[in-house]
């Protein structure tokens, strides 16, 4: 069995993935929205079950929000509500993407009055976070236009900017703003922030309180996204990942499930760049449990996260510098791929048990029974989801 | 200004494009539906509405159905609906998306009493098709799976053939079935029908009745589509087109908005292999107006569908063939730009006046009042859409 | 450390991937072909090479030929040298895209002049395979256009399947014809033989010894391959893989390098379709080492190729059978993922010296200062390439 | 017949475009570089062959060399060879792809010697520029790397930085650097510099000097390109363009010729940006011309890109903004496809006539016997290529 050296084992034991709430609900496509039973019925219910995959691998300590799917009258409450439960509440995260008002652009709009509507929403969200406690304010802006002419992108890119500053101002000290890109969806001809440099350029001229989130999901297809990963390290900009993994768009799966390989990349790219367990960059991860069940989908999307990391850590760093320095083009390359094809999970599990928790995690889940609980538990009430 | 021969306007009389009777209900993404004004109730409204774009250009005169959807209690009193309001009910879609049970597969799914419901729903739709009088039963199959070794996708295939031909045994003498494929959407990792050649297989096992459904909008990034257009036209397999274009994935817009080129090398692929006018080859949109208003989004699809026939007409095959047969690279892509850059549109304004339409049907339905009339009328109720 | 059953090294014992020639020839982009010390100069030489790769891994016990560039004058003499190194002569590859007279299209062209002297090529190269002993007459039809308008597709298309008809006629009892499909390149408007469906079309129109060849890097970005593998085993048409990998277009590396996981789908199918150890069903490699040593970059292949069908083997049927029939999405892909991160290696490596083979085939071969020897001795002489 | 104002064809009077001397050379893939009789055998050749496209159509007064493919010992004599022909010599594109010392990177190479030969090649061309009075120099950056490991990426583009400092540095006051993107290819891994993104925190890093080369052919598959052109002039860094066409990949097929109606809504933001005639925005071709006659191809490359600026200075401005600003989807959207469709050809072949130029300069140059001129006489010697 291959063993995990201390200095491995203390660097995965430092790491951290946030948990979207909004993966505790339903979702699914334009076509269809299948319900779960069991299904959360409120943002206390969310973190309840937010709060299991945290005890069952102690990789999940905080949730993050969602404004306004959730939304409560009491968000002191709801804190204690998630430290009772052992986890923290994290990332606030806007919509502005779901209002009427809403259909042809929110931070962009060329009408002032949606657009002082939409920096509004994203000043009560930094209003929300100071009780929540949170210290990310994430805004995806699902903004753009379906057909060419539609829009000036020009303008609205000016518009953007501006009503980013007005926000921006509104930072406590201790708070940050992270701007997520897309390539595209839900819009199909231009996205507001559809790319990385357009991110970027956006941020910068903001201050040093602004950050790029990286989506792993919302990429063109063939896109280096390790190369992103790499460029947004060095230029000192990268604030989060939003981990999924897709096949064709954004298809939020499971991290990994997708191209576990190219995770592992993401992840060495992480390491070299000192992108692990840096205050700086925050894990997160934004998926959608359409047809598998979510507490165990995200207990999953976790140990996905914690194993791949653990093999990026095992590529032997000094014997990969002298077979580039070589240009020793298999050698190197053999140098990675011995790293991702050993199989740590013998090694994750002996650890976890070590330190009180479950060797299989998913196993130890399913034999709770909290699964057929919760669908017992939660009968009536309205199910959450994306309210489309 | 160009003329059209008697000989292009001959061909362009006999040109008639089906619509989608959800064109006119509410559509969107996963994240917003949007709703607007007037939007039909039911399939009479929709109906009622699919009518305005015939009247404006005499290119639309039948609606295709969508069961259950447009499921009506009297399919004779919605024909003799659709015949006082000038149009014909044409092609019956089924659809085994979005019953719980249809959660991991319908026609291919593992469990016979699931695939026998999928398959008796289908059952239905044909003899629905009896009293509509409608020809074709269009298939389009949204079953896959979001993650490898989700399903045994060798025995979805075969349970797939053996679901079609108990449908196709059904089929009255003049009745069709078509069978669309999709890339992907709404599953992730595979679809029990992604390409033209699955469908093909299948239906080639089929028999005559059975052909292949070509939607615009379900292919791969850089498909060439007109030679999927030649190779089924010449395989004697191309049953239908759902006409629509996309910048990115299955977007849905309006045909020949995304790349209006493309559209023209598709038509032009068409009368070269004797699809135009064709009875076999059914002419139908499916589209989503998601933002834009759809009764005029409508209009505007099948003027751009006659528009580009026009210019794939006026294509000089004399003088196209002598330049490719002299291998004059350049000279026979200037003979096809030639036709492509052609103006047509006023030649067609003229020769609709001389039939007693609108030389503007756009113009002219806008001053029809007929979006603020139905926005008036049509209150209270639910609007139409995919209830997903 | 995994063991193996004896079931599954059976299966891995009968194991074998036929090498390309050109492979140990130079090759590399439009931009530039880096040389390499002490590459073949003759086919001799170039099989004197591809035997070193069966001597460390007994993977590949044939080497498939390439005409013009591996002609020789003496087939027989050649049979007898590969004999001599302990490999056969597999695959004979023809080759219709380097000739002036072929600028425009050669088995599609239009003038009957051009197409006769492709097809009698075609009828030469059997000639040749009866000389080699050599069973399939492999065609990848690099024809195709630059510009829309430039060509007849449909015409290209009937011609093709009349030169297809002239040639399979020649074919003897034991041969066979397999007809390969790219996307695109060389050409960049149309290929014409774009997809698995028109070469199936093609093939199904010539008869039973005319088959489909899949290579693994000529899909659009998306597509989902093990689904064109379940369907062409079922169809009964695949008659050999070219391996290798790329990560946006047709880039020939490693096999495994891109993504490997997606090897081991597409292994999982050929395992899960009857297409292991299948006769009909050929493995061959298509790869470009253009700046990393040859005979290593092919063992290092074939290895990939070993490794990734013993996980695919590892594979628990019953459990996944039955993960898949309860509906349990994590659990099914939970079984599959297993054993893909099954580290197969150690287990390897043992039944390796258990055979008397090295354990460790890639630093056997570079113990054994193979590489500098050629480097010193073939001096002079013109190394192989394309030719292009 | 559409009219052109006066005001608009004032705007085309300023146009130029710059031809790159080596689309008169051949070209080809990987597969094969077809030969073209009459092709140029130095860069004397080429200008000759360059001014035929300037006197036909008064768009294209200067030509790019290429360093070393147009190293010449006398770069007065061969400027005062251009301007004797009528046009001028332009940017300088250095080549860092072609040396055998360059095989694993030259700008970003770990090896100091490399690098620093590397960097002595571009102090080479400025050097060059001031003889040629070139304003521009370009760095096309073929680096990168062809499996994951190979290389440290995050090491190279600090390297890299370093690299283009110094070259920087050296530019006198009225010279430039522009840097280009490409998405990948020749490389298939990595690529140094894959994205508008990189490309403008390299140069934005460097000075107000160093500016973005935005190839058309560049991108991943359903990129927004006139997206990042209105980013790129909103920044105030958008240098140049490259301009060409593509399907797939990196075709380098005449521009305009696969997507026209993509090259008009790029023209539609150069205009909305301020980027016509805008001396801070050089307009460039990059093709390659592997099968069609290389000086009409480049004709007819400056001929798309006059006629797609005339639609786009057609659009009815104030009429787009109104339409706009009242969210009118269809409304917007067709003014934008009025000026597309707008058939301006018979104005400018007037207005051509009306400057002393042929109304058809294609026909014009077919009927001067130029080619035939060219063939007969330049007979023997090497034919100019990529030298690859």
């Amino acid at each position: 069995m291959t063993t995990l050296s201390a200095a491995i084992l203390s660097q995965l034991e430092g790491q951290s993935i946030e948990l979207p709430s909004w993966a505790f609900g339903n979702s699914g496509t334009r076509f269809r929205v299948f319900a779960t039973a069991g299904t959360p019925r409120d943002p206390f219910e969310k973190i309840a079950d937010a709060a299991e995959v945290h005890r069952y691998t102690a990789l999940a300590p905080s949730v993050a929000l969602h404004i306004p799917w959730d939304k409560v009258n009491d968000y002191a409450a709801l804190r204690r509500h998630a430290e009772d439960h052992g986890v923290q509440l994290g990332t606030v995260n806007s919509n502005t993407f779901q209002d009427e008002d809403y259909k042809f652009g929110a931070l962009t709009h060329h009408d002032e009055s949606i657009r002082r509507k939409a920096i509004d929403h994203h000043l009560e969200c930094i209003d929300i976070m100071h009780e929540t406690g949170s210290r990310d304010l994430k805004i995806w802006l699902a903004e753009g236009s379906n057909y060419p002419g539609q829009n000036d992108m020009r303008g609205r890119q000016d518009r953007l900017q501006d009503s980013l500053q007005q926000i921006y101002a509104r930072l406590g000290d201790a708070q940050r703003l992270v701007l997520e890109y897309k390539f595209f969806e839900p819009s199909f001809y231009h996205t507001d922030v559809p790319d990385w440099g357009t991110s970027y350029a956006q941020v910068a001229a903001l201050g040093d309180k602004a950050m790029v989130c990286l989506d792993t999901g919302h990429h063109a297809p063939g896109t280096n996204i390790e190369f992103i990963v790499m460029q947004l390290l060095r230029l000192g900009k990268l604030g989060s990942f939003d981990f999924n993994s897709r096949f064709y768009a954004d298809d939020d799966l499971i991290v990994g499930s997708a191209d576990p390989f190219q995770l592992f990349r993401i992840l060495t790219e992480v390491v070299r760049g000192g992108g692990l367990n840096n205050p700086d960059v925050a894990f997160m991860l934004d998926q959608c449990h359409n047809i598998e069940d979510k507490i165990p989908g995200q207990i999953r999307s976790v140990l996905n996260v914690q194993e791949m990391t653990a093999r990026a850590l095992l590529i032997d760093r000094d014997a990969l510098d002298a077979a580039q320095r070589a240009n020793d083009v298999l050698g190197a390359n053999g140098i990675l791929m011995d790293a991702f094809y050993t199989d740590v999970r013998p090694a994750l599990a002996e650890w976890r048990e070590s330190r009180g928790l479950p060797a299989d995690p998913m196993a130890a889940f399913a034999a709770s029974g909290h699964l057929q609980r919760i669908a017992d538990e939660r009968v009536g009430g309205t199910q959450a989801g994306w309210g489309a």
